[in-house]
C-alpha cells in the first residue's frame, strides 16, 4: 500500500510517499481501507520529529480516518466488511490502509460524506473529552476557545452552543471570526487587534471564561489564569506558544482554578474506547440531526501530503484532509 | 467580649486581646460561646497583614471554633440553645463569642472533647472539599501529603487511609514522620534528607501519586507535577514557598494532569455549608467510631494568642488551639 513516511524530520516535503507493507489486523482491530484522513497539528510536530509515535502504534503519522471496514480482527463484533466507519487512531492514518482499535471505530453519520467524515473523530473526541468530560462545562456557563477557527475551534463552538453554554473565541482575522460567529460564537476577539483578558471581562460583566480551550500552552498562560472565572478550568491541549510558562499560583487560588493539560493520542486504548462511546451517544446525533457539522477547508491527494501541511500553517477554516 | 485584635500588622506580638462588642446574629446565623478555636496559617498570613478577610466577614483572625450556642438568629432551624458545636469561619474565632452561619455548623462528635472539637471543621472541611471532593481521591491510589504532621496533614493521613487509599508524607524530622506513620502512612519522606519525587517514585515502583495535597506552592510547583502520576492532581492549598513558580506544560500534558489552587475562606456560605453537609456524612462518622481523631498539639489561653503563633512556627505535630 501507498503510506506517508517520514525518511528523516524536517519541512512539509520531509512527507514522503512509499510503498510500505500493509497492515493486519490484531486481535480486537480491524483493517479499513482509507478514504480519507484529517490532518493535525500533532501531525506537524510528528514531521517535525518531536512527537514521536507511542510505543507499538503505526510509524506513520495520521491521527484519524474515514474509510471503508476490510477484514475484521479475532474477536470484533459489533463490525462488518464493507462498514462505512471513522475512527480515531494513534498513528498510521496517512495510510491506503489502517488497523484501527474496535472501539476506536463509529460509523459515519447519517448526511455526512464518507471523506468529510474524517474530519470529525479527532475534533469531537476532544473536545467532547476536555471541555465536558474533563472540564464539566454547564449550561449558562462561558467557554473561550483560543484558535476558534480551527478545526477544534469550529467544533467547540458548535457543541458548546448546542449544550446552552455561552462562547468566546479568539481567532486572528475578520473572516475567521466570521466563521465563528456563524456557528455560534458570541464574543469575538481578534487576537492581533485586542487583549483578550480585557475583551472577554467587557463582554461578562467581569465574569470571565468558565473553561477555557487552549492551543498555545506558555505565552498564554498567565492571561488564560487572568480570564478565567471563580472555579474556572483552564484546559490546554496544545503547547504552539511554547511548553514553559510562570503560574501565579496566588491568582489561581483567588479564583479556585485548575490548569489542565492533556492530550488524547497517548491515553490507554480504554479510554480511548470510553470517550469514543461517548461520542457516539452524545455527539452523533446532533451531527445526523444537521446541528453540528464537520467544516472542512480542503481536501488534498494523499500523495500531496506537504501541501496539506503548508496549508494547516496558512490561513484555514476548519478541518484540512488527504485522500486516498 | 474578649477577642484578639490586630492593631498594626506583623510578629506574634501584634496579637492584641482586647474588649470589644459582642456580635448579634444576623438571619441564618447562630451565636456561640466559644470554647476553643482553632490556630491556622492563614491567621499568621492575616496577622501579616497578607490576608484581609472578606468583605462582611468579621475583622477578628479565627476560622474555627467549638461551643455552645448561646442566641439563634431569624430563620434558624436545626440547632437550639445550649448545643455543643463547631464550625467554619471565614473570621472572628479567636473571641469569647462568634455568629456563625447555620449552614457551617457540626454537633461536636460523640467521644470529642468540647475543647478539642475546635481541632475538626478547618482540616476535615479542607481535607474532604480537596482530596475527595475535588481530587476525587479513589481506593488503591497513593495521595501525597506535604507537610503529614500538620493538622491538615494529620487529617489527610487518617481520612485518605480509611478510604482504601495508600499515604506517602513528607515533613522535617523522624519524629513528625513517625507520628505520621502511626496515623496510616506507608511512606516516609524526610524533605531535609531526601528528594520527595525520587522517593515517592522508588516507593511506588515508578507510578507516582495520583493526588498531591500542597502547601509549598511556588517552590514544590515543579518537583509536585514530576511527582505526579498520569492523570494525577495536584491540589495546592499553601503557598509557604511562594506564589509564583514555573510550570512545564509539556511535562503535565504528557502526564494529562490537573494544577489546582483552592482555599476554603473566600468561598460562598452555600458551597461551605455543601462541604460541611459533606464532611457531616463522611467524616463525623469515623471520628465518632473512634477512627479518626483530632491531633492536638498544645492548647493556650487565648490571652496568649501571640504565644500558640510562635507555636505554628515551632516545631509542632498536629493543631494548635485557643480555649476562652
Amino acid at each position: 500500500m501507498k503510506a506517508i513516511t517520514i525518511p528523516e524530520p524536517g519541512d512539509p516535503d520531509a512527507l514522503v510517499p512509499a510503498d510500505v507493507p500493509m497492515p493486519a489486523p490484531a486481535a480486537g482491530e480491524v483493517l479499513v481501507d482509507v478514504a480519507a484522513a484529517g490532518v493535525n497539528r500533532a501531525d506537524v510536530m510528528q514531521r517535525l520529529g518531536k512527537y514521536p509515535p507511542p510505543a507499538g502504534e503505526p510509524e506513520y503519522p495520521g491521527l484519524e480516518v474515514s474509510g471503508t471496514v476490510r477484514e475484521l480482527g479475532a474477536g470484533v463484533d459489533g463490525w462488518s466488511v464493507g462498514d462505512e466507519v471513522c475512527g480515531l487512531l494513534a498513528g498510521g492514518g496517512y495510510a491506503e490502509q489502517v488497523a484501527v482499535p474496535a472501539g476506536q471505530l463509529l460509523p459515519v453519520p447519517r448526511g455526512v460524506s464518507l471523506e468529510q467524515a474524517a474530519a470529525l473523530p479527532e475534533v469531537a473526541c476532544t473536545v467532547w473529552s476536555n471541555v465536558f468530560l474533563t472540564a464539566n462545562l454547564q449550561p449558562g456557563e462561558t467557554l473561550l476557545v483560543h484558535g476558534g477557527s480551527s478545526g477544534i475551534g469550529t467544533m467547540a463552538i458548535q457543541l458548546a452552543r448546542e449544550v446552552g453554554a455561552h462562547v468566546a473565541v479568539t481567532a486572528g482575522t475578520a473572516e475567521k471570526l466570521k466563521v465563528c460567529r456563524e456557528l455560534g460564537a458570541e464574543v469575538l476577539i481578534n487576537y492581533k487587534e485586542q487583549d483578550f483578558v480585557e475583551e472577554l471581562s467587557a463582554a461578562t460583566g467581569g465574569h470571565g471564561a468558565d473553561v477555557i480551550l487552549d492551543n498555545m500552552g506558555a505565552t498564554y498562560l498567565d492571561r488564560n489564569v487572568s480570564a478565567l472565572a471563580a472555579s474556572g478550568r483552564l484546559v490546554i491541549i496544545g503547547m504552539q506558544g511554547g511548553r514553559k510558562g510562570e503560574l501565579d499560583i496566588g491568582k489561581l487560588l483567588a479564583k479556585r482554578g485548575a490548569v489542565i493539560a492533556t492530550s488524547l493520542r497517548a491515553r490507554p486504548r480504554e479510554e480511548k474506547a470510553t470517550i469514543v462511546a461517548a461520542v457516539r451517544e452524545h455527539v452523533w446525533p446532533l451531527v445526523e440531526s444537521g446541528r453540528v457539522r464537520p467544516v472542512v477547508h480542503e481536501a488534498f491527494p494523499l500523495a500531496r501530503a506537504a501541501d496539506a501541511h503548508r496549508a494547516l500553517d496558512a490561513d484555514h477554516v476548519g478541518k484540512i484532509l488527504l485522500t486516498t
